[in-house]
Formats: C-alpha cells, sequence, structure tokens
C-alpha cells in the first residue's frame, strides 16, 4: 500500500504542475485530490520539499527510462539528438514556473553534473560518437559536451523568460545543427 | 556625505566578493571594512537584500559605461564581441558564488529583459548589425538575440558547475564564431 500512495501523491503533484506554479500548489490541495487526508499526506512525505525531491527524481527516471528505449540501436550522433529531443518533450509538459524554481537548486548543488543519471548519458554518448570517428579529436569530449550542454541550459532559461511562449524546440534545433557540425568529422 | 558612505559600503561588499561568497558576507564585516558603525550602515541600507540590489544596480552600471565607451567608432558586429567580453571581463572579477545566488534572483524577474539596460543595448547592436546588412535576414533579429543570450547565459551556468574553474572566455568565444557565422551575410 506505501508505495501506491506515494505514487498517487507524486502523480497527483506532476499533474497539477501541467498548469499550475509549484509555489500555488498547497498539500492540501495535492492530499484532496489524491484522496487522502492531508495527516496521511505526511506519512508519507516531511514536507512540500520532499515532495519536490520526488519529483525530480521521477522527472529525472522517465527522461532516463525513455532515453534508454529511445536509444536502442541507434548510432552515437542519433543518441545525441534523441537526449535533447526526449527532455525538451518532458520538460515542456510542465509549467515553466516549475523550471524557474527548479533550476536555482541545480545551481546550488555543485556535484549536479557528475550526480545527474542522465548527463551521463549524454557524455557516455558523446563518447561513442568520439570513439567511433564521429567526432574530430582536436576537441575534447568535455569540451563537446559543455558546449551542448551550455547551450541546452540557456535556451531552457530563455523558455523561462518567455513565460514559457518560446518554441524550445525549434529554438534548440536550428542552432544545435550548427554547433554539432563543428564538431563532426 | 550620504552618497560617499553609501558608495563605500558598496565598494567594500564588492571587494569581499572577489574572494567570499555572499552568504559568507557579514553586514558587521562590510561596516567593519568600511570604517563604520552597523548603525550607519542601516542608515543606508534597509537590509543586506538591498545590499545585493545596490551591487547588481552597480555591476550594471559599469558594464553599461564600459559598453559605451569601448563600442565607440566600432562597426555592429565588433560591438557584439565587445559586448560579450565586456561582460565576461566583470563576471569573472567575482566569486562565481555570486552568481549562484544572483542568477535564480532573475529568473524570477519576468520583465528582466526589456528591464536591463544591457541587454538593450545587446538588442540594439544586433538590430544595427541587421540593418547595416551585417546579417541574413532570414532570420528574426529575436532569434539572433535568443540565440546568443542563451548560449551565454549557459556558459555562464557551467562556469558555476565548474566552480569558477572553467575558461569562460574561451569556451564563449569559441562557439560564438560559429553562431555567428550562421546569421552573417
Amino acid at each position: 500500500m506505501t508505495k501506491k500512495t506515494k505514487d498517487k501523491i507524486i502523480f497527483t503533484a506532476e499533474s497539477l504542475l501541467e498548469s499550475n506554479e509549484y509555489k500555488d500548489i498547497s498539500i492540501r490541495e495535492v492530499a484532496f485530490l489524491s484522496g487522502i487526508s492531508i495527516g496521511t499526506f505526511y506519512r508519507y512525505m516531511n514536507s512540500k520539499e520532499e515532495l519536490l525531491e520526488q519529483l525530480k527524481i521521477k522527472f529525472d527516471q522517465k527522461v532516463y527510462n525513455t532515453l534508454l528505449k529511445q536509444t536502442k540501436g541507434k548510432n552515437p550522433i542519433e543518441k545525441i539528438l534523441i537526449f535533447f529531443d526526449t527532455y525538451i518533450n518532458y520538460i515542456t509538459k510542465y509549467n515553466y514556473k516549475f523550471f524557474v524554481f527548479f533550476i536555482p537548486t541545480l545551481l546550488e548543488k555543485q556535484d549536479f553534473i557528475s550526480q545527474s543519471k542522465n548527463l551521463c548519458l549524454l557524455k557516455q554518448y558523446i563518447e561513442e560518437a568520439y570513439e567511433s570517428d564521429g567526432f574530430n579529436d582536436i576537441y575534447s569530449q568535455d569540451y563537446i559536451f559543455r558546449t551542448l550542454s551550455s547551450f541546452f541550459i540557456g535556451t531552457i532559461f530563455n523558455w523561462c523568460f518567455s513565460m514559457g511562449k518560446s518554441d524550445m524546440k525549434k529554438d534548440f534545433f536550428s542552432n544545435f545543427d550548427t554547433l554539432i557540425s563543428k564538431f563532426k568529422n
């Protein structure tokens, strides 16, 4: 029963985030829509912060599972493209204000890049591209990673600045080709 | 006298930020190093938040003044290059943790882009490049602005993630050429 109720809470919070800001979502509302009491909510989550942490974990896990599935049998450059495409698909499902709230929490974690399973996948795809001679070795893997991830995080920023109105996918991919062409052999 | 003491407070805080994190700087320390009492500090600033706000204003003003001076007589594409070069010079003078603290405060201001005098200068340089046929008009000015600013903010992010160790200028300019070449006529 425990896991089921916890999943229900996270699922409810996720659905609410598709059209509401994180700060406007109350524990009362999450509990009510999950069909549980506030007391029960607190048996599963210590605080709203813990709920956010769980949402992040679930978000990362969903992206991770999709990546493993979608990249099967693809070449490394295709895998890199799928990486960003999948991320953008998941990000744009949420209210942009979730990321206004979420991004600063990443900045505070100095070990964020090495701890993120998904970013490790991106690093792995870049390594594969490198080793299969897809990338020119005058550029280091780390430099390619920094370039692509910089442009990606900046595009998310601009999407937030536009209050979720800019076309993040178009903005990213129209320049992605330009950037990655430079690294290709 | 008022302005002089206020300037001294801001100057002290700025010097401290070159090697300390904002959160580790105390009002007591700022007051002591400015040669004033804590009571006097509070006559000029209501809180540490107000000090941060003043630091941001001064930072922007310094960048703005430098930009006006350095871009005189330059062509629009050179002005765009000077814009980023000047910004990076000022950013890297501060402890990276100032930006870990500072960037999230920008995200919360939805009108940040239109309110920033410096970003308006960047928009103006792009417009000049556009009107003097420096840029291909298949790309909109707004799109060029979003592309360059995305990459810039992402590079600052990666600099923060590297704990101020990455070479921000090199990271930015090695890709800046690739990005801007696409837009040039």
